[in-house]
């Protein structure tokens, strides 16, 4: 009997937005989720106890960060991330390719969520070919191949409940030839992926340490619905995956990745969970659950709280603490808010924490910011339960 | 009936070595005890809640630090530092006096330490005359005189349960004639602290927030014993205050230090608690203890936690987590210790999280060093009841 299972427990009738549960061996999650990134094994000022206090179900932790600084092999030796980290509930871990193509090419992600390329960013990634990819190493310069295979058995010695098949994150300022070949590779990285996993499940990891562990595949496809629909057969038709993430580029502005998502999402079976990679912001993952998303993630909410913003409702979304407006304010972020930082603290003593440079500060913003999303995905989920999800989302974004 | 009090519980015969109880309105402190610093309002990289979880009794804030930000008003307009700071235990703030002279002349806190002057920190102390210090701002470069009715003006406003008497921090490298006409000095304003506290506490503070306070005297004398006697005639018969605190220079060295300590520890009556001011060191604190000191304090704790180290029993007293040693180390920092970070992680994940400048490194060792420190106080407590004081030393220290 597998310890994975994935249940849809109800459905709308008017969208495709539905409450679902993912089942570990670390426990369940109950679906729509967000994912905090833990990328190097840490919650940015943040302590995986603290997590759980404010009902985060799910974290991840980046596999080219990790492979990196410490090295899988020390986290292997540990007993995989859950040791490492604390962290007792479920988990994931991407390939590793998003980091390399990204940081490598100018980010994917920059470009969907409209910000400017920043040219200080070192080009690392070397070189694509069919083995895999070669990178250099930001921590001491050397050249590392990654592959399919090598991001397979790095995952498995990080010993998260979910991985992630190995994909090359096609840019989005390539032509639809590109993106083709590009995505005809990821799926012959992911069949890569598959079989080495499969051959690495029969036996215990090197030091004996991982548990049972599923995988996410990913669809390609860029902007062309054709290729989405080509990358969606051979996700579900070809390869044998627990849950399927939307990859690839998402086009050039929000409209575009709507349509991209929307397209994608119409056309998936309900037997896997759907991840969305890389969205955090709760406009989005409103839209997003409405067409058929399961779970998000984002480095938004830690993000956003080291630069002093706070996540409130509305479709403003969020207040920049630091703004001097709120030296002698004494009221709450919310005060309908029950987190720890809402039941205690004034956004007068907040601000004052930045001004003092008191690190405490991003410790209580982001202590908020990560109620916030939970209890944002738990409205969601009652509110399908419920069947008020439209009325939910106008009572949330205010409209 | 008082909310306040201080009773002596158990001495030891052979020292002058006590445990007692100091009660406030905000709780009970027994003694030995430490009183942690937020500086600024806030401890450092640490939640008061996650204080109160390891098992912290008392802290305190710098009347210097937040008379200049956010100020006092606005604090009392909080309500004072109890709601600002969100921790509802036992509170202390000092005059003001120790920063204006040590950050002013070159710091004494240096001297006793043993540490060299830091000659790139500004002089800011303008001048000092009957009325009070004169210092320049480090917020805005302001001119900013300090005066007994100030500071205790301030500290009502501040609201700590425990404020303490404006005074001249003497410099070590003054001459006898200097140490003697600033105790003389400090004794008047000490008096001018006590007139304006009684005549202040017959109001409410100014946004009538702040309860019931109690006051401490310091005495004075610098390393001189006919000095140091005076002063505690001083203190003990011609004010009235609810604790004293040694405070002057204490010399230029460890053996000074200890002899101006137990000099006036051994001359002090029993009806005042004792504090014994910016001491942390473990090793000082069992001296001391011994001598007769009941409260300490020290930015120790949290300050090394943020340079990686953490505390440690023996003599050593603690480890640098930094050192490349422990990289691949999968023992705790104590495998004794039962607080949150030696029960969750490796020294090897906390050197990881320093090696990825991940903040929260900073939290989890704080979290060991707070709770190393309540410890301490415990066991020092509980061999004074005990009767094993020297052989508890013996242990701790493994000696």
């Amino acid at each position: 009997m597998s310890n994975f299972s994935w249940n849809i427990k109800k459905k709308l009738k008017n969208s495709r937005a539905r409450v679902g549960v993912i089942s570990t061996p670390h426990g369940d999650i109950e679906t729509p989720a967000f994912i905090f990134c833990a990328t190097k094994a840490a919650l940015k000022s943040f302590s995986t106890a603290d997590a759980k206090k404010n009902n985060t179900q799910i974290i991840l932790s980046n596999t080219y960060h990790l492979m990196l600084q410490p090295g899988s092999d020390l986290i292997a030796k540990h007993g995989g991330l859950h040791k490492f980290t604390g962290w007792n509930g479920p988990m994931l871990t991407d390939s590793g390719g998003f980091q390399i193509f990204s940081l490598g090419n100018g980010s994917v992600a920059d470009e969907i969520k409209g910000r400017k390329s920043n040219s200080k960013i070192k080009k690392t990634l070397l070189s694509i070919n069919e083995e895999g990819a070669i990178f250099k190493s930001y921590i001491d310069g050397s050249n590392i191949l990654l592959s399919p295979e090598k991001s397979i058995q790095i995952q498995r010695d990080l010993g998260a409940d979910f991985i992630v098949a190995f994909d090359e994150c096609t840019p989005f300022n390539v032509n639809r030839d590109y993106t083709y070949e590009s995505m005809l590779r990821s799926h012959r990285w992911a069949q890569r992926s598959i079989n080495s996993f499969d051959s690495q499940l029969k036996y215990k990891s090197k030091y004996g340490s991982a548990g049972p562990q599923e995988i996410y595949g990913i669809i390609q496809g860029g902007i062309y619905e054709d290729f989405r629909e080509e990358s969606i057969y051979f996700n579900e038709n070809l390869i044998e995956t627990f849950g399927i993430a939307i990859g690839g580029s998402l086009g050039s502005n929000k409209d575009e990745m709507q349509k991209v998502v929307n397209f994608t999402a119409s056309k998936l079976n309900e037997i896997h969970p759907i991840h969305l990679l890389g969205i955090g912001d709760p406009v989005d993952i409103w839209t997003f659950v409405e067409q058929g998303i399961d779970t998000f993630d984002c480095v938004s909410p830690t993000r956003l709280a080291r630069h002093g913003a706070a996540l409130v409702k509305g479709k403003r979304g969020k207040i920049n603490i630091k703004n001097s407006k709120y030296k002698e304010n004494l009221r709450q972020i919310d005060e309908q808010c029950s987190c720890y930082t809402c039941s205690n603290f004034s956004l007068s003593y907040l601000h004052h924490l930045f001004a003092s440079e008191e690190l405490l500060a991003l410790q209580l913003i982001t202590n908020h910011n990560i109620f916030f999303m939970n209890n944002l995905m738990n409205t969601i989920r009652n509110s399908i339960k419920e069947n008020n999800f439209e009325q939910a989302r106008k009572e949330w974004l205010n409209e």
